[in-house]
């Protein structure tokens, strides 16, 4: 019988082939109580070690193969083990009350579990609760001798179908035998599927209880275009699904060409596809996959897995480093991004209520200016060895920009006495995600020589709606016509003052987006870098002043995001 | 020697007087053991129920005195004492571990307070602290026999120079006697400030270290205008200040004058001042106050003080009751605004990593419609007994307004089966309090009757800045010159389409905002009861057309808040 389920489309593609569930061996366990604590312990910290090389051994294994950001999902794993305090609880257990390890260890970490499970509409914190989840089942495996399904010894095509997927699950998985993924739990930021945009594999998550309605071994169909799903499909439909899965090969392969092509529409207008990256390491696959640039180069990957402020030094070595490695192609390097959401080890920020409406980003750095002279320091220095643009994120007032920019040149100024043309190709920017800013941008421009347009913040202030809360993520709109003509609004004030205007949110990548983009103006588009190619290619297809025509259509005709949805979709087909 | 302090300004007005420290006692203690556990819970508990029946008979004889808002502070201290979980955890430790009252008691209550006051950034839950510091002080006096600095014993004026206050402090002060009150904690919106401006005591709270630097007996003049405290001033300086306070006696007694006076301009144009109450007690007080009708009654009280939801009946009664003491003025009744920090008792929300952009008001109305409709049937079938608006918090999107708006006409449509006239008088109207919102003003006035600018969360999104955080206070700038266009923009939208326009924020109320709202062309002004006179009197010196041009002065001139703000100063001293 055919059964279909719909979840969230989490990566493009078709995938057919047989399903297999990655369901865990029973790992239930008796409590008992040990006579000798010091060997249960040792017992502990086997099983424990044990785990620790092999995520470590995966991680070598995978480097280069997965994103810097993907890769530090090890690292968690890694730090949930050998969390002291975890492990101080854990061995109280086992030395006052003579637990045997499997009770002691549960106990704690299934605390820990439930402590964030309990925060049910925020995504993130259901995510680190998978995290530990999967950390409980590896321990508890390993002490108990049980091994866990093995996706290694696969050596035929499957779709994987899981509750969810952790990365030491996906990091043991073969692109040419895992055709599609299905999970019951996740959004579009899980690990699962962020995975498996990285990796290519069609993919869905979200789908509530595919594991109890998928049999190992029936039939499945991934629509990862649409987030749909069939179980045992009838015979047409998995050869019309096929036609689907050939074409996009061949799409795929298409795109491989686009790496050496210039950005430009169909009728020649020239804009900039760039990549967004979260470390230096990162900017291999940026220019493999032939970006323009880069368009958004977040440092806190310096300051959060540090255990004290980073010197000047060390960052001049990793903006050098990347710069050099771009070969002439330009970084925009936004300052330091942090808040309560995500605190530094060597400096406590104070717990918020609200913490995306707190302490953050620029507010923090002219309030304790020093740690951001630092990094404007290394910046202007790194800037003598390629193209480097600095951006301010979270600049909401006028007063804001103009005291980081009079810090800025401080610097310069300073610099320059050693070093006369210091910071002269460096061009100064602020990224626009705050209402007011945006509102304010046509005075904001005459002070800048670029805007980042941050559509993911920016659409969580304008719909002040958390971007991290499933109960409200269909506020997360960013064809709404209201939302559009803001964009707008930012664009042509940009213009008006020569200002560059890029975009550096989802949305820039999004392909329903981007013929409103181009039809509004925007110059610059930085995505991930495995958007690049097939926004390329589409940009090439396009005609700007039809994405004109278009634009005009949308923002006069639509009434509502499914509106806007539905008009470029239409419009795809036609143009 | 002169000692000069500066803090926020809570409470208008200038006092003079020698200063009364309300310093505690000592109310250290010893720990020890007790044989007898039943006797020792037998103390605890008869302390507890001393100090509820004081605190209950001190809200009876404040009742009438004080808004609803105030006297429910008296029920979080009588929640607190009544708390069973914190009962529960006293008792365990005298029972099990045979400690002495105090220690008991103290240990569990400290707790709490180190829990509240870890969250630095936070006024809501500092408040809180306060309440629980409040509540030690109070059972630890009362268990040790000793006597809390005592307000009711006082017999000539003073400037009351405390650390915090508390009710219990408040409930005890005589006008005749307090003629200021200064304070080390607090801000605008803490007890101290509420009460000193519902009782019109001069008042500065946030200054430190005040009770550190003021001496029993020293003469203090507190200037509740400005925020700034003069200890041991020289006597041209108390003479100075005397005039100042005089003055202000003399404009306090014309303000009465205005009770029954129309709103309007110097020119004769006509606006309405209305107020903000949060229950039916409250409409006595804007009635003394001249208020021109309700312009935002938050119903929350009817759900937050009841463990079951309300019915129809019982909400209907409130409606009916609040609408016929009103005598043939409007209310504006703003439909449940609940969210993750205004939780209810009867119906559990998830926790939130940002509850202010979270799942609340209208969004859970329209998620869990039931609940909504009983509400709009208990208004509609009130609005048969005087005049009712109908106002829904936080629409982001045309379609939210349009699904609350079908949802209100489909009620409507039932009870017209046995009522046919009924809601023919109501007016419906939506909060601008969303930026998308604002933006979108002139497609969504054509959809309602009216609009309210909710500043307080308006400004909160468009800066991106919580507006109980004190580390991104600065970013609270309604005279910011972007955010005054983005309200005309609001006002525009509404005129456009015949929509009346008010205001229900703190900004209604402000003395440099008015003569700019006027100049926009605002309809209704909604502000606190006390405020209402106050601004009635203002606006009838003001003319509308230089109004008009001080608002167009301050946008094409002004670059920033503190920039406006001059402006307007300058503006009113020529004015």
């Amino acid at each position: 019988m055919v059964t279909r389920v719909n979840g969230i489309a989490a990566s493009d593609g078709v995938g057919i082939a047989p399903a297999y569930l990655l369901t865990k061996p029973n790992l239930s366990f008796e409590k008992y109580h040990v006579s000798d604590a010091a060997s249960e312990k040792k017992r502990l910290h086997n099983a424990f070690d044990k785990i620790i090389r092999n995520l470590e051994t995966t991680k070598k294994n995978l480097t280069g193969k997965l994103s810097d950001e993907d890769l530090a999902i090890f690292d968690t794993h890694i730090a949930i083990l050998n969390d002291p305090e975890m492990i101080r609880q854990v061995e109280n257990r086992i030395t006052n009350q003579r637990l045997n390890a499997e009770s002691a260890f549960a106990e704690v970490i299934t605390k820990a579990i439930k402590t964030l499970q309990a925060m049910t509409g925020n995504e993130y914190m259901q995510e680190r609760a998978a995290d530990f989840q999967n950390i409980q089942d590896q321990v508890l495996a390993e002490l108990e001798g049980k091994e866990l399904p093995n996706l290694r010894a696969l050596d035929h095509p499957v779709i994987v179908v899981a509750h969810s997927i952790g990365p030491s699950d996906t990091s043991q998985m073969d692109a040419r035998f895992v055709k599609g993924i299905i999970t019951d739990l996740g959004g579009r930021t899980s690990h699962a599927a962020i995975m498996a945009r990285s990796l290519q594999i069609p993919a869905i998550v979200g789908c509530n209880d595919i594991t109890r309605k998928a049999v190992n071994g029936q039939n499945v169909i991934v629509d990862g275009f649409e987030g749909n799903a069939i179980i045992e499909p009838a015979s047409t439909e998995i050869s019309q699904y096929q036609k689907i899965a050939d074409k996009f090969m061949n799409v795929r392969q298409q795109w491989q060409q686009m790496v050496d092509k210039p950005s430009v529409t169909a009728d020649g207008s020239k804009y900039k596809i760039a990549a967004n990256i979260g470390s230096s390491v990162d900017i291999s696959s940026a220019m493999e996959n032939g970006a323009d640039g880069v368009g958004l180069f977040r440092t806190e990957f310096l300051y959060m897995k540090s255990d004290h402020l980073p010197t000047e030094d060390e960052q001049f070595n990793a903006y050098r480093k990347a710069v050099e490695q771009l070969k002439g192609k330009r970084l925009v390097v936004r300052t330091l991004d942090i808040g309560g959401d995500k605190p530094l080890r060597f400096m406590p920020l104070p717990k918020e209520m609200n913490p995306f409406l707190g302490y953050r980003a620029i507010r923090i750095a002219l309030d304790r200016p020093e740690m951001f002279r630092t990094q404007l320091r290394a910046l202007l220095r790194a800037s003598e060895f390629g193209k480097i643009s600095i951006m301010f994120p979270m600049i909401t007032t006028l007063e804001e920009l103009q005291a980081a920019k009079k810090i800025y040149y401080e610097e310069q100024q300073k610099l320059a006495v050693d070093h006369p043309e210091i910071g002269k190709d460096v061009r100064l920017g602020m990224m626009i995600e705050v209402p007011l800013a945006a509102l304010n941008a046509e005075r904001l421009a005459a002070e800048v020589d670029f805007f980042s347009i941050g559509t993911n913040d920016l659409i969580q202030y304008c719909f002040a709606a958390d971007r991290g809360n499933d109960s409200v993520s269909y506020l997360y709109q960013p064809l709404n016509p209201t939302f559009l003509k803001l964009v707008k609004h930012i664009i042509d004030s940009g213009h008006a003052h020569n200002t560059t205007v890029a975009m550096c949110g989802e949305m820039a990548g999004d392909r329903y987006s981007l013929p409103l983009l181009i039809g509004m103006g925007l110059d610059v588009y930085s995505m991930s870098a495995s958007s690049i190619l097939r926004t390329r290619s589409m940009m090439r297809q396009l005609d700007r002043k039809k994405c004109q025509e278009l634009y005009q259509e949308a923002i006069t005709t639509c009434d509502s995001m499914p509106a806007v949805k539905n008009l470029v979709q239409h419009w795809l087909v036609e143009n």
